[in-house]
């Protein structure tokens, strides 16, 4: 705990991350719960597909201030197997066209919205409009304006926008980053990141352009990006890219595979790759001065393992990160102190992505300054 | 012995590097040599700087079929410790503007070139004058004009031309290229390599320009280049690179570190860096579509060391590979076969070098179709 308290913090000193100027919040609500130390933040799910299925669910169960008491879906076959399964009255269970009628339901503080990329903004929108914080999955959605909508929405809502960005909770990624500002190896000079894996169901929404914006950068490559960020503590200047197909009968909509580099103020340069085609690249190493350290696997939720060139361990304890991302959420909302993964740093993500598929496509290295 | 020959003969098959148009050569002088079972291929070494003094010198001691004959040096002195050290003769002592001369000396048959990369050419076409065969370090010179120069004169002198890739000669980056093309892991799809060191002395030839040709790139990045060219097998189509300085003072002259991605006409992509700025960067791997190899270290001459995603070891023995790479020339000459790392092997390299750099200054993809 202390490892990840430190370390928590020093990330939000020197990234800024959590210093983002948030909406002034409406805290009334915020102030009630407050009042009643046993009270448990309720959480709705909006979409019951895999990862809420096998990923949040069950660690919505390990959370000490949240509770699941809601679902969105638009299967009434999965809402009443869920509701059987997690205990979830009838009044507490919405589809995407009912979910508005929630500002009435005291049981739900949180939507968190697990729906496809470019359904985000629709959900979270929905979420705001009944008063709603929001949770939102990553990527935060699929264009630049769309972020900003659902940024402005929950603004005028008065609620608390997150980003489902769940390695800023785990001890691990969070020690390179201490490691990376303390300059334990001297300044940080290159960053390798890498994240992909082999899909399989030819037919599911993460192949599909309309929903998910594009292939294994949107879903996993934001991970490798993510990491550059936090381990530079800074947004990158210059980007250029390359992205490759090679079987264009099951990737016809989006990237096979994409390598993009990027520049960023201080010097530092970083390379990274995605894939939907390869088994097991999940990794980043960090190279400074006077030596490296990194994690492989890096962003996986079942295991992650560290190396640092002076032989010294780096091997935290895994932590449940879903459950950690849940619970720091409902901590910002019981003590009215914003997230550290705010809407403007999925928005800020968002912004790279495009920029890395203008690279892609044009093949032009592309100025963010 | 059995994995490298094997590997060797799978190498030249499949690479075809080996099968590049060579010069018609003047086979006289070979067949005299092959008349004398116990002949050794003499070898004069140019340049007496470190890689002579701590390695090529001392490799060449463990050879079968090579002896040190000759020296060349601009600086007399040298030439005297060594002589002493070495048992050589004064009429085998050249300096540059003498070398010329070797023609009547039957004691050289090979100059080993190990002059600063802008000197390359104009030490090989006097040594390919003296009838001299040439084998010269890498890269192979500054420019693809001054290669072509070099490759010409060799052939215009009937001798042979190679370049000093000692690689070609190491069981464990042969063992990945085996693992390539056997598909051990099933289709190759992402490689990615990274050279670099963090470099001393201000003032060597490495930071000067019109000594180096560049930086890093032109000094270790060639390791990465080499490493995504026979680990795939094919030569990329496209290229795109960013380069970075955060200390302009040392790096006035050329790049402090270099990222650079590459696209190859099977849909393989790569991506690699060189830096000298960063201690310990010294790695490849490559993804395929079931798992992933590599080696970190993956070039140095002083221990090598493999990973496989399926746990088999990849640890194959170190051996001298500067003696193994002389041992290969020696024996081209001796059988008056052609060698697997001619000159059309360094100019390859050297047009895609030309190409990063090109890219990393127009911030355009370049296309090398």
């Amino acid at each position: 705990m202390k490892i990840e308290f430190r370390s928590r913090r020093d990330f939000i000193r020197t990234t800024g991350i959590a210093a983002a100027s948030l909406p002034f919040l409406n805290i009334l609500s915020s102030r009630a719960l407050a009042a009643d130390p046993d009270k448990k933040i309720g959480f709705a799910l909006a979409g019951l597909g895999s990862l809420s299925t096998n990923q949040i669910a069950p660690a919505l169960q390990k959370t000490k201030f949240c509770k699941l008491t809601g679902l969105v879906t638009g299967h009434p076959d999965k809402a009443a197997r869920w509701q059987a399964q997690y205990n979830i009255p009838d009044k507490n269970v919405y589809n995407y066209d009912t979910m508005e009628k929630m500002a009435d339901n005291p049981d739900i503080d949180v939507v968190y919205v697990v729906t496809p990329n470019a359904l985000h903004a629709e959900h979270t929108l929905k979420a705001a409009k009944a008063g709603k914080h929001v949770l939102c999955e990553k990527p935060m959605e699929v264009s630049v304006a769309k972020c900003r909508q659902m940024i402005d929405a929950c603004k005028k809502a008065g609620r608390q926008l997150a980003i489902g960005y769940r390695l800023h909770f785990e001890p691990n990624n969070l020690e390179c980053v201490r490691l990376a500002r303390e300059k334990t190896f001297g300044d940080l000079k290159i960053i390798d990141a890498e994240f992909g894996f082999k899909i399989g169901d030819p037919t599911q929404w993460r192949l599909k352009k309309d929903l998910a914006g594009g292939g294994p950068l949107m879903d996993v490559g934001i991970y490798a990006l993510q990491a550059t960020r936090y381990i530079s503590g800074e947004e990158p200047v210059l980007i250029s890219a390359i992205e490759t197909t090679t079987d264009p009968v099951k990737f016809k909509e989006v990237e096979e595979s994409i390598l993009w580099q990027m520049k960023f103020p201080s010097g530092v340069v970083a390379h990274c790759s995605s894939t939907y085609k390869v088994r097991g690249i999940d990794r980043f190493t960090a190279y400074a001065e006077k030596g490296w350290f990194g994690l492989e696997p890096a962003y996986d939720y079942t295991g992650i393992h560290g190396r640092r060139s002076d032989g010294v361990p780096l091997d935290l304890p895994l932590i449940d990160q879903f459950a950690a991302e849940m619970d720091d959420f409902a901590q910002c909302i019981l003590e009215n102190r914003p997230t550290k993964v705010p809407g403007e740093e999925g928005l800020q993500d968002v912004k790279i992505l495009m920029a890395i598929y203008e690279s892609a496509k044009t093949g032009k290295a592309v100025s963010l300054v």
